[in-house]
């Protein structure tokens, strides 16, 4: 009997003891969070299934589990024999978890959830579904404690204090703008639940959680005094003495509840998609504004100091990438390079800096096929080796304390196909036209979304992901509220706002190409007749692959553009560089002309 | 005493009579239509002002009139000296009509309505607001029977049907549609309110409301049948046994709420967007199912029968078009020629066409800095004599049986500026590249706005209207869903939709530049891998003012395109054009080379 079925046996148990019909595991934490640290690892155990998004639903007979084409083929791996189904969450082929259950549930039926993993958007529309559908709906179904003995305990890694020389603003500023947003909309306090978020409006970062430098912790606001909630262990008394410095008590993580029963007659303003329903149940004495965090908006805009953090970051970056891409033109060609130990090397060169502390995602480096797939994760059993001829797809970030970076560059390790540099091309002036885009102040990211890709659709080609997302300093390297996508988000892009310009072009079994800048959203000019206008700053630093660029494809503004940001790189790399890096740099920035 | 004061104080009396504290007066029909016939211009008879887009409120002491940009000028030129006092709706710094009220009105005190004139979305808003404010809400206030006298009669033009050979499609085929995609949202029967709704759906055309060849009527759509709701005094025995054989019962206008009222137990689909909260209180044994009405995508998308009609329309309006510029070109060195003149001339060669029925809106005939108010309409005062310097921006569009046409050009009476050169060469490239866009299906207008502005926003310039308007097939110039703005609007482009492309830049009290022709969305390729993309087709035929291109301004792919359309143009349009129109039409479309 695998494990998989023992767990799912034991909940079934409680199930029956409590008499619940079905209940939901998603795979996410009380924090709404995107990455979740073993502890709430729940549907893992659940199912099996170990991919960072998917939904199990567990009736006393079956069970489903929904997951994105990313985990198509692993799930089907990780799901066999398990009495767990898979069904496809992105395309209408398959039922949702609403449909399933309603076709899984009698009238009368009993659907449960712990409430603490669920938004309170998401158990409004449960409950307006089971309202529906004459099922009845509990959220304080909570079995794991129970059946889940060698369960992780949460984290215990310190915290420690983001300092004002990087993030560029005191904890009693943030908390001040804060609160001028929240009293905007009538709130005498913010509860926050997203954990960066937390990290931002306190200056306080951890490692509970992969990539993310955040702490679990739930964050409060007030005139009257800001509070921090965390597992006391991971405190150490600098950081309390910091904290008390700014008017920011620290209290227990699991003191939360008793603190907000406290409240009484205040109007507090909480993000539905953030705040879990049981939180917010520990508040019957309060009032409700619900809206976005005014958090979201005020971290995503980067103000001077962290500005000039992440330009140094980049330049850092810039010099353990030109010693990454240096090493591999000198070892593929001996053979003995896989896919795996680019990822390690990539770690080592970075390391060098003293203000790196991990990467900001998993690398992916995908050569030729492997590059087609477009959220590829090499292992030890699928990794190719690198020779030189095809394509090298590498997507890679870091966290520093000074900045958060991200850079996708894809480049020939051989002689490029005409159909590879045709490809590159294209992608590469739909990144440029993006980078380079003059746009009124109040421009939403899903407006410019088509500039990066209209030279791929002019041929029929697309990719399946966004074009950008927001990036945090020091901070999750996926952050709202702006993006560039397909899909509609009211978010404007405002100045200071950092997001990616990546598109991509992806072939199945043959290559794929992706070039990624991060890029800064700055003023550009005032037109008294017609408006503000904001323009982008492209703060990564390395060179494209000249080899992959066709000339004749350019406009003279992409092609003086290209030399242009090839020029700043080499300029603000050369200082970091030794007599070696300084020619290879020069000559792969070396000035291309038709 | 002026008219107006008699007409408030009248309006007042009532109110105190049924002790009513505010009223609001729209400037809109049952039908929540953009253009209204006389009998519906209440807030016109009540504040004077006569422009298309107004909100009136009046309370015992005061009122206001909302308004936008385009009539700022007249509204304060036609409210002067009425008490009525002018407020900007769009801009921040007015207050909204509901701040207005929530200033005007105590608590308890009444707001009242024609439940008729409001759309169940406007009324539930309404009464949310009063909630919220401790007002009470009515909806059944409608003093103007006993009051306005002399009020106009609804129209008795007669109805006509629109000939299979020109809609191609019948009236039972169109019912049929209609009911699929009904019963697709559980619906019995369809309720139709928007006037060119129930014209697309029943095949009839008639003359009520200027440049919409529309009739006022309801129509009602099921399987057990269909039913015309119009005033019987319209009808003729030959359109009312036309109809009979395609199933559809003819009505009273005035017998809809007793129908209604019969219904039992039926789930009907309506769009609350546009049927008036007090229809849809006659139908009190009924379900209802919200939702965009069905006819709103299929009358977009239009059939071959009816593309083919345009594209014959289209080079029947270019011979129009072509006798106006070259009588211009004659006409205007001799002196002599207005603004106004520009608006006969058109229409009386559009006439020459036997199927030509009307303008589809006033035209815009703007000279010099005339040309930069984006909706002016010359009046008698104010109409500039044209000469041989300067631009002119015409923008019209002629309604004829097989079609609806809407054109802007912008040319240059005498040598132009470098600057005219400049502007209108960035707005033609934008123009260029919406029209020749491929995307992929799927895509929404407010993805491609940007590709029409990228080339202003460059150099801090933009425009304030929409890029593209949805155009009917001989119905309004403006219909949904469709539209390329520059804010989300969910509808996607799909294959037989007509849609304008006209950016433009203006210049206050210097020039303006416009240039539009409608696009129809066809299917363009299907890839395997990477879906469906579609293409536009430039439907409107008539040269580009090549006086005015810069050609060092356009790349290569850009003016390939002009000179491609250029000889589309020419060879469309030779057959209809005598031997001096063709020499003209030669030198205007000739090749054009850098």
């Amino acid at each position: 009997m695998k494990d998989t079925a023992k767990h799912l046996e034991a909940l079934r148990e409680k199930m029956r003891k409590y008499k619940v019909d079905a209940v939901i595991i998603p795979g996410t934490d009380p924090h709404q969070s995107e990455y979740v640290t073993a502890h709430w690892k729940l549907r893992d155990w659940v199912t099996g299934f170990t991919g960072s998004n998917g939904t199990a639903v567990v009736t006393l007979n079956e069970a489903g589990l929904w997951t994105d084409s990313r985990y198509y083929l692993q799930a089907g791996i990780e799901l066999e024999g398990t009495g767990v189904d898979m069904y496809k969450e992105d395309g209408a082929s398959d039922m949702t978890v609403n449909e399933w259950i309603a076709a899984h549930l009698r009238e009368g039926g009993v659907l449960a959830v712990n409430g603490l993993l669920f938004s309170m958007s998401q158990t409004a529309n449960l409950e307006a579904f089971c309202g529906e559908n004459g099922f009845r709906f509990a959220t304080d179904f909570d079995p794991f404690p129970a059946i889940y003995t060698d369960r992780p305990e949460l984290p215990l890694d310190p915290i420690f204090i983001h300092e004002e020389k990087y993030s560029g603003e005191s904890t009693e500023s943030k908390n001040n703008r804060v609160m001028e947003a929240a009293e905007k909309r009538g709130a005498d306090s913010v509860l926050l639940s997203a954990l960066d978020e937390v990290a931002w409006t306190f200056n306080i970062r951890c490692n509970d959680i992969e990539f993310n430098p955040v702490a679990i912790a739930y964050g409060y606001v007030s005139r009257k005094g800001c509070a921090l909630f965390v597992d006391m262990r991971k405190m150490t008394d600098e950081v309390k003495n910091e904290l008390a410095q700014s008017n920011v008590q620290v209290l227990p993580y699991d003191g939360l509840e008793h603190f907000l029963g406290k409240l009484k007659n205040e109007t507090v303003l909480l993000d539905p998609n953030k705040t879990s329903d049981t939180v917010s149940r520990w508040m019957p004495d309060c009032v409700f504004v619900y809206a976005q965090s005014p958090v979201a908006n005020l971290k995503a805009q980067k103000n001077d100091v962290q500005i000039a953090g992440v330009r140094k970051a980049m330049e850092r970056d810039g010099l353990a990438l030109t010693k990454l891409y240096m090493w591999l033109e000198k070892e593929v060609p001996k053979g003995g390079v896989k896919e795996t130990g680019v990822a390690e090397k990539m770690i080592q060169f970075r390391a060098e800096s003293p203000l790196y502390r991990s990467e900001s995602f998993g690398m992916i480096a995908g050569y030729k096929d492997h590059g087609a797939i477009v959220h590829y994760e090499a292992t030890e059993e699928s990794a190719y080796e690198l020779a030189s001829e095809g394509l090298l797809l590498c997507d890679t970030g870091a966290q520093y304390l000074d900045g958060t970076t991200d850079i996708t560059r894809t480049v020939a390790l051989g002689t490029p196909t005409e159909e590879e540099r045709h490809d590159y091309t294209l992608v590469l002036k739909g990144h440029v036209t993006l980078a380079s885009a003059i746009f009124p102040a109040g421009t939403r990211g899903s407006q410019l979304d088509a500039l990066a890709r209209q030279f791929l659709w002019k041929e029929c080609l697309t990719f399946w992901h966004g074009t950008g997302h927001g990036v945090g300093h020091f901070l999750n390297v996926h952050e709202g509220p702006q993006n560039i996508r397909l899909n509609e988000n009211p978010a404007t892009i405002k100045p200071g706002m950092i997001t990616s310009d990546e598109p991509g072009v992806y072939k199945a079994g043959n290559h794929g190409i992706r070039i990624e800048n991060l890029i800064l959203a700055k003023e550009y000019a005032h037109s008294d007749e017609f408006g503000d206008f904001m323009c982008f700053e492209p703060v990564t630093l390395f060179p494209y692959d000249a080899k992959l660029i066709d000339l004749d494809m350019l406009s003279d503004a992409e092609l003086a553009w290209i030399n242009n940001y090839h020029k700043e790189v080499r300029e603000r790399l050369t200082p970091y560089l030794n007599e070696e890096q300084q020619a290879w740099m020069n000559e792969k920035t070396k000035e291309l002309k038709r």
